[in-house]
């Protein structure tokens, strides 16, 4: 029996449902607008994209998105379609074109999102995955267990390399584990790439050499190719553990080149998700979406954090958490950190680890470590010491008692 | 002076505009959401994004998309940012992340959209644009004026390499001047796409020979790099004149890798666009987008076309040709081919031809070519017939008098 990819839609159609899935389906596959003397009922039987579900949840009277066949009635169902491997064989980029293509499009189509995807086995074979995921970050940044207690640089931008270098500076002698570039800072010229990494990581190796374990930071190399390999290589020759690429700036085959060159951990951030997802009607859910750069081989993956500065409600957080730990194979899991950011402080310790069941992740504050009135070692250790409560289940409140940065720290969190 | 990136969004807003605006400046530079020591006047003088203009258009009393501030009025506006080139510098990968990143998950953000985008030239410095556009593409199609009537391969997806081939060899003999792949199909092992270039190629050079000019077939190698580099090199070996790739499968690196290596015009395909652009409070317009991909190098890019079967309206399709024909810099214009295609016929000539005030682009047909009774080649003939006509100002009515092809196609298209 031939290998299938199976994709779920959340579907909202103008049309008759049954006849809605047959066209997004053939439009996917092997059909067109007219019927043509080729595509006989063999091949549509061969290389035709199947309706497998059509459950129907709703109707409604007024369409979520414009220039689909108007009707007075909307039908929103659930929509499972699945194609052959032979269409497009165990390849991401065609893969995108196949489940995520034309059908957005339709006119069919008033509504149509992806939430599921099921991957055959033979993609397995044909990517990587992450390199080091779960335990190879563990390793590398000497944290056994426990989230990986991290920040970002900020400003954003504008800081220059001996600036950041001072701000990393006061965040390795403060016991930090992990600390990220924002996604604007790359190489810019008031900030180059070489120079900032030069800066931060004679401040990174010093720290290590006298507490004895090193500080991962993720420097953003997101560029061309060419840029990337080299900064990639720079970072490495300097001793430096991670590199940050932010996914849809660089694209696909960007990530796939640069998992195949790269000896670190692939730090992925997902800056402009926004766009692919914030209309729930349209677009991606994380689920599927981080299946695909997973496959290609991003080690860490942005999931926003409870209770963030942003629009996200907390449920799609922690789906979005639960989709990047949950396996892709059960013969190749592919596992990656999600980092929880955005509005973080040890608050939302206790909410994060009750949600995933275990802290295998890199979870990321800024003000809710400067903000410390005991400096910024005060501020991570408290940071820490709220994540000891949450895993082992003590309140915040009452390990506050014995722990006195953490009782300072819910003063101001 | 420094250089400046200018980007102009259609904002709305549950929050007080200035204040959206400023937050939206801010989380896309020197800003973070609490104030830090760090950011100084200085810092934010020289680093932070600029409100350059803001133009409230009106209020309404729901928001267009979830998540945001609640609010009894949301303002809709025009907002224009800019930044300085010393943020990031003129790389494409990080302009991504800085006009269209973080920004649209904001809590202050009930809608934002991508109207427009304006680039300093040192971006045309570092990019190569397409290395053949509209006079490099003419002078391989042999076709010195007029548009290149094409069509698709179709069905999408189910004929092997000598079904495609056989397929292939009915329309060159009918004279066609562009043949494109369907998007579904690149390397799948029902049609590999070695096989397939290499039967089709046989009867493209085959033509070429008996006919003294050669077709251009868009062959389409998205995949992985190493892929479509090898894919690339074996088209050209064949004599091939063109390739194709799915821009939102492999990205920006993906491109501009391609673009590096390739010696033949690149045929973009912007399949997913839906995902990126159907909602109007959300997303991309197109004009800024196909910016980017031109600056990258693609020499074609898919416009839709008048009337078409899927959701566009006819004026979003014409904005986007008359994007894509606008020259990206006084000095450096990067022109590319709009290509028009989705239920066209002839009967779309004049109207495209109108709004354009031009013919530098292609036209694809497919049912209106190989529907018309006189066979595939007829149906070429009375598209070309039906360009004639527009481009000297006749009624198509009055061409079809004494053009017989035309006159039949008349009567199914």
């Amino acid at each position: 029996m031939t290998e299938r990819t199976h994709a779920t839609y959340w579907l909202e159609t103008g049309d008759d449902p049954r006849r809605a899935a047959e066209v997004i389906a053939g439009e996917q596959s092997s059909g067109t607008f007219l019927a043509l003397p080729n595509e006989t009922p063999e091949l549509k039987q061969r290389s035709g994209a199947r309706v497998e579900r059509l459950d129907v949840i709703e109707q409604v009277g007024q369409p979520s998105l414009p220039g689909g066949i108007a009707s007075s009635v909307y039908t929103r169902c659930t929509l499972e379609l699945s194609w052959p491997i032979e269409n497009l064989g165990p390849s991401l980029p065609n893969l995108m074109a196949t489940i995520a293509g034309n059908l957005f499009e339709l006119r069919q189509v008033s509504g149509l999102r992806l939430l599921d995807l099921q991957l055959p086995p033979s993609f397995a074979a044909a990517y990587p995955g992450p390199a080091f995921g779960v335990d190879g970050t563990r390793r590398l940044a000497g944290v056994p267990q426990g989230p990986l207690i991290g920040t970002i640089i900020k400003p954003s931008v504008g800081l220059d390399p001996d600036q950041t270098a001072e701000q990393v500076r006061q965040l390795v002698d403060g016991g930090i584990d992990f600390i990220k570039d924002d996604e604007l800072q790359a190489d810019g010229p008031h900030c180059p790439f070489d120079e900032r990494v030069r800066a931060v990581m004679r401040v990174v190796n010093d720290a290590a050499d006298r507490r004895g374990r090193k500080a991962m930071v993720a420097f953003n190399l997101t560029g061309d190719l060419d840029q990337m390999r080299r900064r990639h290589d720079l970072v490495q020759s300097l001793g430096g553990t991670c590199v940050m690429v932010s996914l849809n700036s660089i694209g696909l085959v960007g990530l796939l080149e640069l998992r195949r060159h790269a000896s670190l951990p692939i730090h992925a951030h997902r800056c402009g998700w926004g766009y692919l997802t914030r209309h729930p009607a349209l677009g991606w859910d994380y689920a599927p979406w981080q299946q695909i750069w997973r496959l290609a081989g991003a080690d860490h993956l942005h999931v926003n954090g409870l209770r963030n500065k942003f629009s996200e409600a907390d449920d799609s957080v922690i789906a979005a958490a639960r989709a990047v730990q949950k396996p892709l194979f059960s013969h190749a899991p592919m596992r990656a950190m999600p980092v929880f950011s955005s509005g973080q402080t040890g608050l939302q310790a206790p909410g994060t680890y009750e949600a995933l069941g275990n802290a295998d992740l890199i979870h990321a504050a800024g003000g809710g470590i400067f903000g410390h009135p005991g400096g910024i070692g005060a501020g991570v250790t408290a940071f820490r010491q709220a994540w000891d409560a949450a895993m082992s289940g003590t309140a915040l409140r009452d390990h506050a008692r014995t722990h006195p940065e953490l009782r300072t720290a819910l003063e101001f969190w």
